[in-house]
């Protein structure tokens, strides 16, 4: 059995991978949204569950909410609700997508009346971080437009800047401004922030405490990931990421589903590049369980991403380096497999029992009767998902 | 101005391109359904619509209907309301993606029950076709997993040929069953008909009244579409077209408006291989409308199959024919898109008026002042769109 | 350590996996081409080359020509050689893309002079075949067009038709021939054999001793190759495979160096669908070592086949059968994933050594001095790469 | 016919293409170069005809260099030789990718002594510029890396900064160093500036006269490309276009040929922004003529730039902000739409008679007997080609 490190476990024990509360809702394609048995109907239904990831895997003591979704009367009983379940609030989501007056945009849009009701949302997300504790305004633009001429591209642009100006402004001392951009859906022939490019330039305008989100479902295909990786560190911008896989679109599956070894490569570039336990960078879970069931979905989610730094701390940097120096390739990509190659999965279920936690979190937590008890329970009410 | 031969105004005149009932409806992405006012509650009310785009174009004499969306308590009163309204009733689309029991699959679910489920939904369509006097029956296979590993995806394709030579034995003489192929979505690991390849060798093995249904917007990026247009020609199995665009996913964008030219290729490769105005290769367009217009979203879109149709036909076949055998690239190139950037609307217009229609269709669509009466008179209700 | 049983060695001893010849030769891209010290001048020198690669793997007992590239003299001394070396010669590659003639097609070409030569090429190929006792001729249909309008897809298909079965009627009793398809290059607009369906169609007319060859850089993005793997066992029609791997474009790349779990679920296909060991499906590399050193290049390939097909075969299908039908997608997922993840290589070294082979091929070659004895001899001459 | 305004117009007479020297020698696939009678061999020849194209079309004053490609003893003389002819030298490109020094890295190299040498090529450029008065140095780098793992990519970012600075300061004052970027190939696993964010942030690090260029060839699928010209217009950087189309990869082809509404998009954004005939953005082409003719196949591509020019400049720009502003997505794209639609041939052809340019350049350049005598005259020699 492969051993880790002293070093390396302290490296697994700071690791922190923030939840999304959405995930514990309902999700699906335009085609159809599923239920599920068992899923929350609030908030609060939400942030237990997610407490069951970190009770079981250690990995997860943050949720992110996202507004409106999320929103309650009392933030301060949310919190405490958080804290009384071994869990925190994290970063705050806004939502610009689904209100009538988005239809055509939202901080882009040509109306200032929708655009001034659209940076006040995000000054009372903001108000909520102040309430939750929450460092992180997350804001996904999903604007854009559907057929070529229907949109100047570069006013919007323009007006995107003065929207984010507005908000940035409104941010306390230690919160950042986190802007995600992806190349396509829900909008077809452009998105606002379709690439890394342009929300670096973005941010760039703003100031420090902006930076860029890296979504990982969401670039073209044949896209070099971890290049960007690399880049927005080398840069400073690289605020946080968005884990999932995807096969071909934005499909939200479990991170590390459907190329494990992109998410070796990406993790090791965070390594590279001083981003791993840096709390400038966050780590968090986008994804969907469209069909599978929610909570072990994530908890599975986390350890993807624990293996795969486990594996990514593995690399032989010195030797690598003097593979690359020497230029020779077969060495250095054969430095690279092997350590993609291990299996460290007994290593991990050693050193999780050593600190209290299950050997097999899956199997405990299917054992645990939690799915059971809240398949029984959470009968009547809306099930959580999308909806406003 | 470019004129149009007799013989390619006859051409044109013949030309029926058949609309999707859903277009009527609303649609949306994952993230929102917006709503539009006017939009129909009922079958009745997008039979009307659709009335309206053939009205103002003479070129859409039928309607697709979708089951579920569309059961109606009695057929033959919908049959006649279409008559009434100078329409008829077209091919029927099965439905076995919104039940909770097709969750995992349906003519390929490995479950008997579910499994005769969607065979006898399949059945009830046919029945419905009887009463419709619809000729073709639509098979879109919304089946698939997420994951790999997920399903045993040789087994499926075996049920999946039991399944379609079930339905198959049910059609009537002159019935058709049409089987649609698409890369992905919903599903995001696997389709179960993927490509026109799996398509072809499924309807093969049922029989001749068993053609494949090409959708433009349902391949991989750098597919060669009039490629497959023309070996379906070749192997006389291409049952029908779903016309819509996309800029990278199944955008189902208005026909032509993401790339003209490939829509004109296309069509060149119908004319080529004896697919246009020949019963066997029906036109239908399959798109939605998230944001615009619906009823001059689909004006629009048969204009634009009308329009590329005349540019297809104004290609000199023969001066491409010596141009080819003399393998003068560009000489054939530019024949080839002489044809394509002919402006062929100033004659389709002055035609249209010698036939008793408008000369700008969308235009007196907008001055009928039907837009502003759906939208006075359909308040109340639930709208149509996606939902069972 | 994970053991392997004895069912799995002894399916792991019946692997055999061909060597291209060309693999030893200088490859690169349009832009240039490295020379590598070394070499090979001539066909003799590379099947001493591959032979390395067998005598360190025990996996690659043959090795495949291109024809003009491994054109002698006396192909029963070549034959001799490859024994002497311990291999044999396995399938004959034509060639019908660096002859001038060809410029615009070859078994498609409208000119009959042209198809006539590049017929008669196969037919040479095929006594050749006779002399190095080879069962398979691979076309790889080199041929398509650059600009839309250039040629006539339909009628190149038709001929495409004609020139295979001319060729097909030549082979002997225990021949085949192998239909490879390619969606892109080197022409840039249609290829005449773009997708396994054109290739399916077209073997399939020719009858039982035609198959499909299946290149695993040969796709669209997004494609899921092991469906097609499926499909064509399903079908009775997958030949053999060319293994390599790519990012973007037809790469060459060593096989699994690009995504590795695309290979893992292309070889549970095979496993799944009988493809393994079975002597209708050859397994082949088809690779370029434009930076790397070939011989080394060649036996990571292999050795990636095969830890790959252990993992495969590793898979617990009666689990995942009971998984799959009680549509547990996580467990299902996790049982694949099982077998993907365990680190067969010391398993695989120790049963190496237990058949006096190298623990490790790759070091055991680079200490074997055959790396610097080729380099310091094979000064002079022409180094063997694309030229006829 | 559509007639052009007098502001259109003018706006056409400014219109200047620069044409790659590069493009007139032989090109092709790294399966085969394919060679054309009449090709140039030598420096002198390749601007002789480029100089053809502009003499018909009045469209391409001046000639791109590609060193060393068109090293010569005596620039001046091949500067008057131009003059004579009627065009200017252009554009310098280096080329740091045929050395056998640079197989693993020019301006990124780890060893000192050969990213010096990289560096010198450059300034040795500069130097050539400062006799043939060339105002830009383009920069494409043909680096990265094919395997995972064989290069630190984070490590040749910087490098190439300080490779990149040592040649921005021996930039004369007029002088411009211009930075392509191109997402794959000749790498295939990292390019070491693969998008326009890289090229953006390493020029920005330099200054005022360091640009991006555009490459319409290098994107990944499903790219939104207008959308770049229009934030590197607005960003101030976007520095000059290297025009051609593509299907697939980084095809070459005639700019136009593969998605000319693309084409129309972008010259809209560029109309837009304040490109057009600004000396800022420089219009170049960048294509291979492998199977077509080569003087032909320029004439076609710059008339295919002037035509979408005028196109673009036929946009009613104010009904579309109109239509804009209404979020009437319909008829702004149907304003869009009209202006793509227009056949500007004749109105273009008979403008051209006016200036003293014959009505069809194609025609004229096949009746001038300019193809027969270069066919006749250039017999002998070495073709020019990609090759050093």
């Amino acid at each position: 059995m492969t051993t880790l490190s002293p070093e390396i476990l302290d490296a697994l024990e700071k690791q922190a991978i923030e939840l999304p509360s959405w995930a514990f809702g309902n999700s699906g394609t335009r085609f159809k949204v599923f239920a599920t048995p068992g899923t929350p109907r609030d908030p609060f239904e939400k942030i237990a569950d997610a407490a069951q990831v970190h009770k079981h895997t250690g990995l997860a003591p943050t949720v992110a909410l996202h507004i409106p979704w999320d929103v309650v009367d009392d933030y301060a009983a949310l919190r405490r609700h958080a804290e009384d379940l071994g869990v925190a609030l994290g970063t705050v989501n806004s939502n610009t997508f689904q209100d009538d007056d988005y239809k055509f945009g939202a901080l882009t849009h040509e109306d200032d009346r929708i655009r001034r009701k659209a940076i006040d949302h995000h000054l009372a997300c903001i108000d909520i971080m102040d309430q939750t504790g929450s460092r992180d305004l997350k804001i996904w633009l999903a604007e854009g437009s559907n057929y070529p001429g229907q949109n100047d591209m570069r006013a919007r642009q323009d007006r995107l800047h003065d929207s984010l100006s507005t908000i940035y402004a409104r941010l306390g001392e230690n919160q950042r401004l986190v802007l995600e951009y992806k190349f396509f859906e829900p909008s077809f022939y452009h998105t606002d922030v379709p690439d890394w490019g342009t929300s670096y330039v973005q941010v760039a305008a703003l100031g420090e405490k902006a930076k860029v989100c890296l979504d990982t479902g969401h670039h073209a295909p044949g896209t070099n990931i971890e290049f960007i990786v690399m880049q927005l560190l080398r840069l400073g911008k690289l605020g946080s990421f968005d884990f999932n896989s995807r096969f071909y679109a934005d499909d939200d599956l479990i991170v590390g589903a459907a190329d494990p070894f992109q998410l070796f490569r990406i993790l090791v570039e965070v390594v590279r590049g001083g981003g791993l336990n840096n709390p400038d960078v966050a780590f968090m879970l986008d994804q969907c369980h469209n069909i599978e069931k929610k909570i072990p979905g994530q908890i599975r989610s986390v350890l993807n991403v624990q293996e795969m730094t486990a594996r990514a701390l593995l690399l032989d940097r010195e030797a690598l380096a003097q593979a690359q120096t020497a230029n020779d390739v077969l060495a250095a990509n054969a430095i690279f497999m092997d350590a993609f190659q291990v299996d460290v999965r007994p290593a991990l279920a050693e050193w999780r029992v050593s600190r209290g936690l299950p050997a097999d979190p899956m199997a405990e937590y299917a054992a645990s009767g939690y799915q059971e008890q809240i398949e029984a329970d959470r009968v009547g009410g809306v099930q959580a998902g999308w909806g406003a």
